[in-house]
């Protein structure tokens, strides 16, 4: 690896070594950007510290109160990576397993994610070490608006624009928008995306990321000269990314034949295809019971236990 | 150890695995206030947590110039530790060994002794891993400023109200104060601490902290219904507060023997005291050359060389 | 009437004892919606309360001194109903007949209205009880300022857009916007609708209304399976929205044969339609005379005296 | 009375038809002020209706939800009276009596109670609908943090500072500024007064209201060329203020001898003084359980049982 | 001259080369600190260019309507000169003769008068070219007004206060703060001084500045070692600054045996003593007349007529 | 000249005598619209005024250190002219020529061309009498950072949208915008026009003032019945508005045979026209030698020295 790389990365391992996912994602990308890496003005600019490190870090506490009056005090995180192209965008996840190194390795992550999109946007990440499962709807709507009395003020439409992620969906966006919106006194729906079609969210939202991965693999496939009609193709996992990705290479002539959850995977030699599987596999999302095995019952086809990689 | 206290204590071990002084300091902490903590009702409100994990840290890139033209890239933070009974108070301090752990340490610290003063007073600390040893003014000054552009809009007379700490003087100050007032366009004096007098700052400032300590002392004494009158004091360190100590134990009738640097210590059998003394006290910390020895040469007293502990 | 509906009424009754428009079109509303309100959910989440009172009312006077130097106070509202949708919008009254009742009564109306329109837009409205008949363009300015220098900070473009109303046409826009404008030192021009075309106004903003009209009679005639191609129109009223109506009847085919004022209405059996008959109608409205006699005059049709309804 | 204050009655009477506690206040202070009102300017500025309409009022709808999991909405006001001599002044009342005629009523009267205190303080009121009889703290804390959530843009140390009133005490204010804290990222303890000792409350709070009470006797008396000394003193209620009137009235050398409650009131010839009895008066009220027999109880004094008028 | 100085002089007859007022303020200001300017260091932090230059300057258009309805456009300034020690601080002067020379003028000798307070307030100055002069209330109300529409996001009580001079007495600042009041929605007292009694104004703000100048000069004979007492002195002009000199000389035991009007001045050998003299020379201010000769004929001492140097 | 108009431009004579440029372009102005001003209502409304004047302008100080640690202070300009219909926009100029005569100026003619579009755009100009020429990129950062330091408070979206202009080109706007950014913590990306392509510039920025220039000109010729096929064009300058016109009047069929510089003109009787002579007018730019003779050398045609009118 080339010397300033290597500097710069081995000042992060001092300065954050217990921050495995960050540290790896970062890793990572030095070693694949290491060939364009030569032109000594970069160190002159530490240019590699302010892509790899986030231009700012908000952590806050979350307390709240469950359903037995028992209060708990969660940790609050938004990562504003990257702003060099245009305002800071990503998601929020709320899952135990959130912490510093889980959100910078997010926000790092989607800096470059966003910027291939060739939209002037930002990088970004956040969330809290909650978990909403188990949890009722009035708990979860508690802890929502006290994340949002500490996160209002660092996000707007030109600043920051959280999104959805892992535990947070349209119920859990819904909650954080309400609150939002009645701390500003205003409707700024450019604020949030994920919110619902009716209070200002955007259409297809549930196909694009299924068929923006379909039209990526289209043009990798393409610029060999080769097209996807009548191609097979292995999908892991089963939400809303696979079913977009199904929907839209049925589209285009392929053909989806696997699916997994955390309690294995499924073979559907046919095809994962039809509105019948499709819907089927919305069904599933939704019921929250996380285990594609009900898809092989469904439809007849073969489950293999194991634990998804 | 409690077993409320202790499972806090391991959470915060899991959580932040890397942050020796920190986790040093809440633990010394939980064990002192043991006694305390038998009221079921400080786990309903998980009251340990939240006096023990800042209510909001804020982590920022700190990028500037040097007069090479190198450009350089240093890691600010604001810890706004404990607001419950006023605004955030406590320094900045700039210096190579600051990083989460640090601050947070500092910031814990700082919130109860700020509360022992009687005073509504929260505590916060804040600083950057800026080493402003062998810097020039200007670089300095630009650090500063770049320092402020990202701080700024999280302090304010009644928000958080930095001081100084170490590598933070008069000098930074003045330049952080500066950058302040021209970006908001407003004289807010009250937003920072540790001003210089000509601009706002408060009278018998650098007396204070040594002063405050010799009262305190002076009080336990008392206690033991003795007086500082006759005693014999050895003080560590050469800086502002040992002069403040120096100057008020001799007022009160006490002598001060012992000074420190990080060359060792020297011994003054006729205590530090009068003018001429008091006044080298200043000169030496006003030199930089940070060396305690110059008080033995000056005024013939015996030197101990050694790393100050 | 749903015993939940029920009690929501009877506590507005209560607390509104003497604001009939506003309790007489909640209760219509009430049996409107009442087969859709077996849910028990609605009452548990308290969802009626919601619907039928403003979610934020701002009463406030509105001193301004006339052209002989008295000075007057007229009370002035802002009626924010809801914004479950999306920023709050709806029109300013200036008539001596404004009062809490009237303009709770108009946003109630506006936000379903807004909500029918399929876009995210909520729903407010407000007024003074000023009467600007007979009061000098001046003396009208003074008001607009007044009323302005106490509204402007409870409205914008993602918080509450007005726009006219009865008394409130493009001159007094003009004057509301240009004192916006000077107080806020921004030429925000999406924060009140109904501006002069020079300015930031939209196109096609006359002939909106009564082209919408006439397009939702056509949809209602189209669901029967028949056009309004041949068919014969009764207009009341002789405004901007009349002649919308005209203009977009004639379009599609249909006859405007009545006009209705103050004064009574006129019937014209060969239709007003023609760019003669339609610039007429602008001019009348232009007159400030308020009377629709003038039509028949002009164009040698009956006119029928009488009150209009 | 005077013929501008009689229409500006008029007026007032058929605006606010049902408004009764404000009318008779205005009523009563123009038949007391009637003697000052020949001077023609008055009118000519409309100087009554400045004086007698509040120069803004703000209502909004307060959700919060009960610990059985029910939704409630509950009516809260912001009267801000009048600032012609300095910012809004006055209490939160939580109570199922408060309306916007009460609410105008004491806003009304707190101008002019401020102003005679010769500081220029405005005059305001506000509170909510709500009963926190029989509510739990928690949710008494959601009651006022949804409070603070709306009206926390309203208020502020130069703009208006709320205080306690009925239904708001020590606890609710706590809740109060909390949330205000928060959502404002700020201890701007000038905002509301009435807070504890511990975060920015005002010393001799308690004492204040019942010193003040019999100050102003004493000088009422004194101008008649007497003394409070030796004086024997009815009073009615028992909570803070009466225990302050009490408190100060022996000092002064007076003796208060009688109490009353919702229950009836107790006559004590010996006079209400001495440690012991002024502590039980804030025992008593400290009970929550409103009836004054229980002083009659605890000092043999007789009880005389009927509703307090 | 000092070289740097002059280069300094020079830029500014180049860059301002009507502004006559101003650059002889700042040339004899340069001449008198001259001896001073020796440290090359000055030169090197261009300190003179800060010192005799605005750190900002805002002017802006004032539009108003007289009583006759005639539109009038004036021009409003703003020249908050320096904030090195503390807040900008200066008058606001209505006079035709206001223009960018003179506001510097005022404002850059208003930054020494303020920091030989030693106070920690900076320099400013304001005012418009309007001219107060035969125009009615209602007229220099609404210049006011608009006026203050401009200025009022460019003030606040850490970042500029205002203050009155010549054409802005306390009706002037009434009607400023007025409207300074309405459009913050906060009664910002700091934010302007020179206000009425009731509405937070300081008390002895009229005996201020004559009280000052007779300090001053006592200190200069004490200086000298000699005292006031039975000194007599001269003094121009008959307005608040002359009353405050006469008051407090008498005071201190010396005589003050002249004033001087735009008509020529008067001689009282027995000295301008005594409440009834000094009560008439209130009233001669506020008749307005302008004219002192009415103190020679009220006191029947003799009168010089000739212009006012 | 209508005595109107005579009277406004003999006020401005007086107010700014030193101010040639903007004397010389508002009495043009006044002449070519003189047929158009018979209306009283002008001089009633005092319109002309508020057409010729700035309705805001701001000078500030601009401190700042060059490569040798150097301090030089320079002189900020923004003058924002006219809002009637639209937010303020133009260029920002370094250049040091510039001061208040310039700049208002620009920002007078910057009104009446972007109000020529037919969009609602207002009209400002600004900059300062910093020169560019002979600065390290480093000290070009440091001026473009101080100057938006103050400039900041100024502008955004609907308030002010500054551009560049001449010394103010991508890199100018890349600093400036990077301190705006940083300082608002917001990516605007429309408060400041020119920006990068890759952080939210405008496609076809480069071709646009070109492109407009023939288009206009285009309709000129077509106008007389005539078209730009086949004609020859004479262009003065050589820079990004030359290069545009030169491409856009080559694909109308036009020949452009001169172009212009500070040291000549060169004529290329066969068209400046094809992918290689213009992209060398871009290479010449770029050199920053800003000599046309480049030109003649590259491409074997006739150079005539002499100075650019």
């Amino acid at each position: 690896m080339n010397n300033y790389a290597h500097r710069v990365l081995e000042r992060l391992r001092q300065k954050y070594p217990s921050e495995e996912e960050y540290l790896q994602s970062v890793q990572t990308w030095l070693e694949m950007i290491d060939p364009a890496l030569d032109d000594p003005r970069y160190e002159k600019l530490d240019l590699l510290t302010r892509m790899v490190e986030p231009e700012r870090m908000v952590t806050f506490l979350v307390p709240w109160v469950d359903d037995q009056g028992n209060a708990h005090t969660n940790h609050g995180y938004r990562v504003q990576f990257n702003s060099a192209i245009g305002p800071y965008k990503g998601g929020l996840r709320f899952h135990p397993s959130v912490n510093a190194s889980v959100v910078k390795f997010l926000g790092f992550e989607q800096t470059y994610k966003n910027a291939l999109t060739g939209l002037p946007i930002g990088g970004a990440s956040g969330g809290a070490d909650f978990d909403p499962r188990g949890r009722s709807d009035r708990e979860i709507m508690r802890f929502c608006q006290s994340f949002m009395n500490a996160l209002y003020r660092y996000i707007g439409a030109d600043t920051d624009i959280p999104a959805g992620d892992i535990g947070v969906g349209a119920k859990e966006i819904g909650y954080l928008y309400g609150q939002y919106k009645r701390l500003l006194g205003k409707a700024e729906s450019s604020a949030l995306t994920g919110k619902g079609l009716t209070y200002g969210g955007s259409k297809v939202r549930l196909e694009a990321a299924g068929s923006g991965t379909v039209y990526f693999l289209d043009r990798m496939v393409g610029s060999q000269g080769d097209t996807l009609e009548g191609k097979t193709i292995a999908v892991s996992g089963f939400g809303n990314m696979s079913w977009g990705v199904c929907r839209k290479a049925a589209q285009l002539g392929a053909k989806v034949v696997t699916l997994s959850g955390p309690d294995g995977y499924v073979y559907d030699p046919e095809g994962i295809t039809g509105q019948e599987k499709l819907d089927y596999l919305l069904e599933m999302r939704d019921s929250g019971k996380d285990k594609v095995s009900a898809y092989a019952r469904r439809f007849g086809v073969e489950f293999f236990p194991g634990k998804k990689p």
